[in-house]
């Protein structure tokens, strides 16, 4: 990762991959905890964060680590199952934290209630097979995984009278929430679920006869809950609520809300941040992320302004999500200045607990933020698709990918960005959505559209990342 | 109260009578708990229920011992007070539970966030000034407390974009739902507890400058929440739910759940029953009751039918609901089947935990089942209404009420009701909507209508009441 225009970022970038390779590499038969090794935060215990923020960099970076925390996952799926047979359940129900695989949440609106963090998983595993293009994993890990996430998610559901696929009652990414009908993001990631699991168990190399459990008539219902899946629309306001009826919450008083009273957790009681709009952590904006080809262009401008001024961003996982769809809705120094948030979280001990142990998924995200964020990588859609922008700050941002067992080398300018592959065969990419062929050991090197300059979002007062581009776009 | 062709019911309902006086005849400046002082259940700490079942009992059979459990109510306002400051609202917070005052609840959703014992300790209070015509307790202790409950209401809820007035993220009397927005019940009785509070500031005798820091526009705001308070109503299925989006979600697996896992409540975990439509106890069917006025009466036979479906009496505070609903929307055997329950509660050891105490909300319930479901009494629309209506196993129903200090007998055939005062004054009362004035020392003899047959409503398999009525209607 070569950064030309911001040293300290550069540090600290290469500060996070090192404490993720150093938490990861050799992690095998173990879970990688929200804090690595570095300190007793958590518990020790392992959440969502790792497959969603961790595992991205490790699928791209190395892979073999990847495929242990998956196995790791693995592992555990006999403890899944038994979990979602106590809570009356199909399939697996991984639980949200914990250790040897048993949940040690004792808060479930908060911990069991959270049932995304099995598509988490799936999302993982999915991404992993199409990076690392690794059958051997996916016949004797992928599958079992994705077939038990998909069930507990077709016995979690329900078709209602219109025919609509709900997913009721549970608790998306975002803490300030819980207990909500059709949160966008876990409906969005249980039809990625679903979609997989279809496709693991019915791609030309899979071999269906391994799951001989898994008959046609599960098949299709899993197809009909992923192709009637729950979406809300607010079309007052032509956003995303985040989860049925959100959107006619009241909206926090940010206006009286003092500085000092930040995080709002350590000083409002949850029966009011529940009931109201104001948001911990990206949560709508994650699926804006983890499920784009979902959202129209347009959805995505309107849906990031609108949880910019609800967002106060009292968890370290949010600040990097939030740079990547800044970056891609146009807002390339707002992400900048997330990005400074992310990276430095542990270097500058932003939120005064470091002694407790590094922040994993933030120094995850750091990375995350320079290759989905400024690089654009989107890979949910099957594809490996590019949408290069740098801030105004930086002149060059260069990093390296595996990609099927070649390297990708991407070298980002301010007007053009250089696509070059080291290995045996080609890779194709798209390149703003044009479909792109590079090498073997060639290059590309592709012009930037022009971006059209936006207002920047406001965040609720207070609440503003530190500046770290320019003052105003 | 004579009950003439059911002696177990008649021996039943007197030793309710005899034991709601024993635990609230001297209570005075303490409250009286779920289980009176009969037993440690509930630890000796006081519910809604007291105001909810004891208190009509008491304020038409002993005023001063309903003065007295409300003057109790007052000496802890100032504790009430506190909690709502402390949960950032204004006016009074009452406790979901307590002894001294304090709030005693460790489960927020299904404590604190139960907000209606604030509505139902203003409708107790509305009850009592009606029904005693007591100016002074109205002046000394009335008043703060309808002011303190209305403005945790204006606080509490607020006006949407559309103008509705919403009250977000509560919890309704029933206990297998938690935290939904717009729960009926509580809106109804919030809307009732706004104008109680404006009726107690402007009526003729009220003395407003003993409250001058109520400004017109508070009455004004609390006008406006009343006129617009949201009450939800699901045009599919024409039928209101307990809270926004109730009618959307599954409907419990009844018919895969076994005789042997009730309560539900031992036997599935809360992430389950709350995301599903599975009714505890009455909870829009008390909003029937309650709120009577409020509901046409197709709405009542459509709303209580629907949710007999769904309500599986896991509490005792159901059952003398049910009957009483039952009985004004033409079901006077089931009524009569749910009277059973609720008066024998205890001395058949129905819940098979009559050891840790009695059930006074039942005891008293079985009292509201004679008085408000077989005599019909209503009295939240301001007048004293009777509707009556004999099951076929009772050749007559006899009872005694205070009314605005003067005594009302009521006797009830299977075709007429005798009203008879004993006092100075007369009384005003409705007779199936017709006004009557029985005189002082007089008495009206008038017709029961007929009632036109109606097909018995379904409960969930093996939650039917045990058949005390006819075996069909």
């Amino acid at each position: 990762m070569h950064i030309d225009g911001d040293d300290a970022i550069q540090q600290a970038v290469r500060f996070g991959l090192f404490q993720i390779l150093q938490a990861g590499a050799r992690a095998e038969g173990r879970a990688i905890p929200a804090k690595g090794l570095t300190g007793p935060g958590y518990d020790g215990h392992a959440f969502w964060d790792t497959e969603s923020f961790v595992l991205p960099l490790l699928t791209y970076s190395l892979p073999s680590a990847a495929a242990d925390a998956l196995k790791w996952r693995h592992s555990i799926l006999g403890k899944a199952r038994a979990r979602a047979e106590q809570l009356g359940l199909s399939g697996a129900a991984f639980p949200w934290r914990t250790i040897a695989g048993e949940e040690c949440s004792g808060y479930w609106p908060a911990g069991t209630g959270a049932f995304h963090v099995g598509a988490d998983v799936a999302d993982a595993v999915a991404r992993f097979q199409l990076v690392a293009g690794d059958d051997d994993f996916a016949r004797r890990f992928g599958t079992d995984l994705l077939v038990g996430t998909a069930r507990l998610w077709a016995s979690l559901g329900y078709f209602d009278a219109a025919g609509e696929f709900r997913i009721d009652g549970v608790t998306g990414p975002d803490e300030y929430s819980a207990i909500a009908d059709n949160n966008v993001y876990t409906n969005l990631m249980a039809k990625r679920n679903l979609l997989a699991a279809i496709g693991a168990l019915t791609a030309p190399q899979a071999d269906r006869s391994r799951w001989p459990d898994v008959t046609d008539d599960e098949l299709n219902t899993w197809q009909r809950a992923a192709d009637h899946m729950r979406v809300a629309y607010d079309e007052r306001l032509r956003v995303h609520p985040q989860a049925d009826g959100f959107t006619d919450h009241a909206v926090w008083d940010f206006d009286g809300t003092d500085p000092s009273q930040y995080p709002l957790l350590l000083h409002f009681p949850y029966f009011d941040l529940y009931r109201k709009q104001v948001v911990k952590q990206a949560d709508l904006v994650m699926a804006l992320l983890r499920a784009s080809h979902e959202f129209t262009d347009e959805q995505k401008q309107r849906d990031f302004e609108y949880y910019e001024r609800l967002t106060v961003r009292d968890s370290s996982l949010s600040a990097s999500i939030q740079a990547i769809i800044a970056a891609e809705t146009g807002h390339l120094d707002l992400a900048y200045d997330y990005w400074g948030e992310a990276a430095l979280m542990d270097l500058d001990d932003l939120e005064h607990n470091t002694r407790d142990g590094l922040h994993m998924a933030s120094l995850a995200g750091s990375w995350l933020v320079a290759v989905a964020g400024f690089g654009g990588l989107r890979d949910t859609g099957g594809s490996l698709a590019f949408r290069p922008r740098l801030p105004a700050a930086l002149r060059s941002l260069r990093f390296n990918l595996l990609w099927q067992g070649s390297h990708l080398n991407v070298a980002i300018g301010p007007r053009e960005a250089r696509y070059t592959c080291s290995g045996d065969s080609h890779i194709d990419l798209l390149h703003f959505g044009k479909a792109v062929r590079v090498g073997p050991d060639g290059t590309q090197v592709l012009a930037i559209p022009a971006l059209p300059p936006r207002p920047r979002p406001r965040q609720p007062p207070g609440r503003e990342p530190a500046q770290r581009g320019r003052q105003a776009e």
